[in-house]
């Protein structure tokens, strides 16, 4: 039984309402929701909880959908790229998608919207050299130059909808009905879908809040002709374009935008891209008409009587929640699944909404609630990982998605969400919504996408793993339940405005060429000259990976200089480096010489300049190990005027690694003697002080027993030993 | 006792007559020479060998160089970098170099010569705008931006030459006298040199060789301030250059080089530096002059009755022995020293002289030459790779350095060089002047050298390991002494004459922008064009590291259609890869499924196209191996029209990738079925066969015993068993 009550959502299931009450009880839920495949049965309303209903904005009237095909929505797509022998070509443009998700647009004219380009030379294709053959899909160029590789960029329907899609056929729903998505931007839908909610409100009486799954338009997924997955971005922005789009972009922005502004060489403007000014100015575009949409489905909500919620997630393309049109929707609340620290902040932190909600993991499905699964263990994992970061920005509410009845039969389990649910709605019980202690100077992420991505750097899918990003999403973990307020900014924001005076650090984390190292932005002088002056006057960098880099002139790293580290790349191999290992620093401290975690390094990095200290490397192989001038430098750090820097070769999370960017950090920042205001010496324990409530919690991220000692206000006042995965509140006199 | 006489050159020391006489008769030596620190005495004159005698053109007249110092060499050498914090700047320009190395040119204009350049713009900054001051070194820059990067490109005379000046501080010679070498482009030394070696002819009248150490130019060698090599480019043309040189190259080529094209950032035209058209220019430029006046020098030994042998290193700039002007030169001999196979053909290979010499290691110092040291095992490790590669294409003599006092003290070692020098006289005894079967197509590596740099390249210093190069170098190491003709061609070479029709198989080798993998040649579209059409005909393409890489359009490989591989720069991170492992192929017969030495590999390569097969992944680290599609690709083959490629991560020399290297070659070309035309099974054994002397060597590559079936015009014809390193000769029926 609970000690205390609310703060939590919990799954609905069929014909369990004696099994959902004793859940209520059991885990003190204040609420119900359903889910994909339940729906809330009548026999739950007299529960004394609220009652969250998922709406489908775009995709719940599949009778509209078929009737108005004209307005279903539409994306772009490139053609496999095709190398042509002769003058001539054919290409078959839907060839390697999956037919049953796209039909070829042969409403609009090709010759306005579409572009057929020689990937050889970037040229477009003079529109009198093609032409498409709609029976075959076939578009024919001629007059082209033979060995050249050519695509089409052309415009399709969306004629299944990626959630629906990708759900039926991972659950082999067989002939169940393809549900088509339409586009809110068109005249007759736009219409609909606002009437469409005000009849559901008259039907749905009994739910309390609207859960929108999501508002219009479905990040870019992409099945192959064997449908599988080919293409999917879970920021994309490929499947809200139409015509109509497009034109509306021209009369508000003054200019056209090209296909390949959308296309982006078959990149789609990932977020790893650079992005254009035009694929800006089309984020802002769309961003703005979904913003204005989405208020008009809120305030049917609120004349109702209804709060309105928005899963982050699926359709919420242009509703970037760190975007400067997101809090005039008057959203009530956001609701996103919790996958990691990073993930609770990037919900946690949303702004202008009344509360946000994180579902937990696991889900409740079959793939993990089996008896070779391990529920109990992914629940800790999840709850270790978000509960460091729940310190620090909490959740107004946690919940877990699935079948209920699924969860039941592991009692375990059960015991383990009730002792999470305590310990969550523990937290706010204490911290009486005060903030915890943080270091008084900020910390700046800085990459291409700034604000507008915070919480979201280095991010292909939603929280999955991927081999590149593994080693820059560390950063953005380790932040997430630190001591420091963290903000993310960008390029244009240094250009416009210079670098924040409340900014203590700058890290710049990624692969070169990327958006969240820079590129392009690198070869500014006016960038440069910031930072270097910044650094100079005082200012800490830290970069990981490849900061800073872009091949120009002398350097790799642009701010090599600042660095103390550059890359080589081939061209200075004649120049000799002489780093010679030096591990003892302040911020290996507590680790001394043990190895660190740089997940997959980075190869041919050295110190250069006078300043620099080169405290670990990798040997690689025995060649380099006979020498102690060779090997890769993963870890250094530089003085650099008054500023200082740290460079790290890749960053995953581990708790040793959040300790190491805590000390990178105040050491950057020259503050060392303020670290440990509040601190634990303890790699594996993390502190919270909430100094208006006079509490300090004391968390251990493992499921072993540690023992630390505790500093308060700077003085070392106790050893305390905590048992695995415990929180403990100390007093602060 | 040797068996047979002749091919052989021993150095000579100081008061050993006896035991020279001993060694002459074990080994079988025909010829003497002197080295570093010793001298041809005159009683050896009487023993019945050619005498060789060193001869320094550009140093060894020291008071002549003390009394037209104006005349002696220049290099140009850019200031190390300096952040400007105003709008002036104060640059010592020769912090970081050795002050006993250089002394800056106060004689000519530095407004002239010089340039003062923004490196963080690449704008170099008006004359008005800085001045020199002589007796600080000092350049002071004015009305500059702050926070920007400057360096000045200025010129030094070279007051300590960098063979003596190495030699010097690394035996600590003490106050022994510094050597400095003079220009001979100029005037007074013009005449001078060709006076002297007049003179030194009659002086020397028992030399039968002249051994010219070397010409007139030292490769680029700098040392830092605290006496330690600072930059080193074997093939570096810095040191060559001088205000007449460079007033002569504008008359010759009809435009002026900058200061800039030969600093080049402070690359200084490093060979892995995708060549500047200025610089290709200045190559041939320097390399005419050199090969003219070394005529007249070799005539002059003509003209007296002597021989004229190059030792290929030191002052060996402006020889480039693959180059145009080199046969002009009128040698009789090039002397090299052999490291390796590649470093044996780069020698053997040389056109225009009447024979080639090899200096084998080791080099008779005291570094190898002591209690601790193995001279035995790197004598057979020296032997057996080049071995393998003289039964290619043999040199005429081979040879030793050194101390022969130190050598004498290892009677192992003297009986294993006894052993040598009978296996390499036996060999041309054998093959009587006959060249061995090789393949009926010829295998073309392709970079931006071509043939001028044949066999070196992905080379930094001669034979030395990098841990960036050895990935790479294992290619030319393996084709050196493969059955297959090899042809070294540029891109410049594709552009004017297409590809050779004799060429089956194009190898691509080296990292993304470097002049070995070609950099901007790639967005060529006549280059990608060429290829493309040659292996949809038929040809193999073959591709290591990162060929043809560039990011340019929708590729990172210009080529990923004809290779079926592409590299992950984070762009495509959105697009699914499902690439699973296919083991098994015809180039790994012999292996199955063993592992494969890739070096350093390669991150983030993938399968890409319809007609790929995975041979080989990288999985890396747990969470790869968890999903049967991650994983980098680390050797692939595809197939392309009539035509297939190869990709692989990396490619260091080992006998098994000797073996892998030549059935991809086969592989590619598509004629399988030809490749056990002569051939043995053993991966740690090769045959060369001599069909017109009807001799088939089978040679083991290792120390141990090994077995192999042999093939004889495409019959297996018996099983062999081989002792450690044993030749054996096969009669051909």
């Amino acid at each position: 039984m609970a000690q205390l009550k609310g703060r939590v959502t919990i799954p609905t299931d069929s014909n369990m309402k004696e099994e959902i009450k004793k859940v209520i009880d059991t885990w003190g839920a204040d609420a119900l929701r359903d889910c994909d495949g339940t729906k809330l049965s009548q026999d739950i309303v007299d529960l004394g909880v609220k009652l969250y209903s998922t709406y489908l904005t775009v995709r719940s009237d599949q009778q509209w959908a078929r009737e108005n095909q004209d307005e279903l929505q539409q994306l772009y797509l490139m053609s496999e790229p095709v190398i042509s022998k002769s003058e001539e070509l054919e290409i078959s443009i839907l060839k390697g998608y999956y037919g049953k998700q796209f039909r070829i647009d042969t409403v609009h004219d090709e010759k306005e919207w579409w572009e057929v380009i020689d990937r050889t030379t970037g040229k477009i294709i003079s529109t009198d050299n093609w032409s498409f053959n709609k029976e075959k899909g076939i578009v024919k160029v001629k007059n082209i130059l033979p060995w050249h590789e050519y695509t089409v960029n052309f415009l399709v329907y969306m004629i299944w909808d990626p959630t629906q899609m990708y759900n039926h056929i991972t659950n082999d729903w067989g002939d169940k009905s393809h549900e088509m998505p339409y586009d809110c931007r068109q005249p007759k839908t736009n219409k609909h879908v606002k009437e469409a909610l005000k009849k559901w409100m008259e039907e749905n009486p009994e739910v309390n809040v609207v859960r929108f799954t999501t508002f219009f338009y479905h990040f870019t997924l992409c099945f192959n002709e064997v449908a599988k997955e080919k293409f999917v971005d879970w920021f994309g922005y490929s499947s809200s374009v139409s015509p109509l789009a497009l034109k509306q972009f021209e009369e508000e922005k003054g200019y056209k935008l090209r296909s390949e502004h959308i296309v982006d060489k078959g990149y789609y403007n990932s977020p790893f891209r650079v992005p254009s000014k035009e694929f800006k100015d089309y984020v802002d575009f769309q961003s703005k008409y979904v913003a204005g949409l989405a208020k008009e489905l809120v305030d049917i909500c609120h004349q109702n009587g209804k709060e309105a919620m928005m899963f982050l997630g699926d359709n919420w393309i242009g509703t970037e929640p760190y975007g400067k049109y997101f809090p005039s929707i008057g959203l009530d609340a956001v609701v996103g699944s919790v996958g990691n620290g990073a993930t609770m902040r990037m919900i946690a932190d949303i702004p202008g909404v009344k509360y946000t909600e994180g579902r937990f993991l696991p889900y409740f499905f079959p793939d993990v609630f089996n008896e070779t699964g391990d529920p109990v263990g992914e629940a800790r994992q999840n709850w270790l990982q978000a509960r460091r970061a729940i310190l620090r920005k909490p959740l107004d509410r946690i919940g877990y998605g699935g079948y209920l009845g699924l969860a039941v039969k592991f009692p375990e389990f059960v015991k383990q969400v009730e002792n999470i649910c305590d310990e969550f709605r523990n937290i706010h019980e204490t911290i009486k919504e005060t903030k915890a202690y943080t270091a008084p100077f900020k910390v700046g992420v800085l990459n291409c996408w700034g604000k507008l991505r915070s919480w979201q750097t280095n991010q292909v899918a939603h929280a999955l793993w991927y081999k590149e990003i593994y080693s820059y999403i560390g950063i953005i973990e380790c932040l997430s339940g630190m001591p420091v307020d963290v903000e993310f900014i960008s390029f244009d924001d240094i250009l416009e405005n210079g670098i924040p005076t409340d900014l203590g650090v700058i890290i710049n984390a990624g692969d070169a060429y990327t958006a969240w190292s820079g590129g392009e932005y690198w070869k500014n002088p006016k960038i440069l000259s910031t930072v270097r002056e910044w650094v100079t006057n005082g200012g800490g960098f830290i970069g990981v990976g490849e900061p800073t880099a872009i091949h120009h002139e002398n350097r790799f790293f642009q701010l090599a200089d600042v660095l103390g580290v550059d890359k080589e790349v081939g061209f200075s191999l004649s120049t000799r480096k002489y780093n010679e290992l030096e591990p003892y620093h302040f911020i290996t401290e507590e680790i001394g010489e043990a190895s660190i975690d740089f997940g997959e390094g980075m190869k041919g990095v050295f110190g250069t300049g006078d300043n620099y200290q080169v405290i670990r490397k990798d040997f690689g192989n025995e060649a380099c190990l006979n020498n102690k001038f060779r090997g890769d430098t993963t870890f250094a750090v530089n003085t650099y005027g008054k500023g200082r820097s740290v460079y790290f070769a890749g960053f995953p999370y581990s708790p040793q690694n959040c300790r190491l960017l805590l000390r990178a950090i105040y050491w950057a920042v020259n503050k060392e003697e303020d670290m440990k205001n509040w601190y634990v010496t303890n790699i594996y324990t993390e502190c919270a002080a909430f100094l208006e409530v006079n509490k300090m919690a004391v968390i251990n991220n493992t499921e072993e027993e540690r023992t630390t000692d505790v500093y308060m206000n700077g003085e070392n006042v106790k050893t305390l030993t905590l048992a695995p995965m415990e929180i403990k509140w100390l007093d602060i006199n």
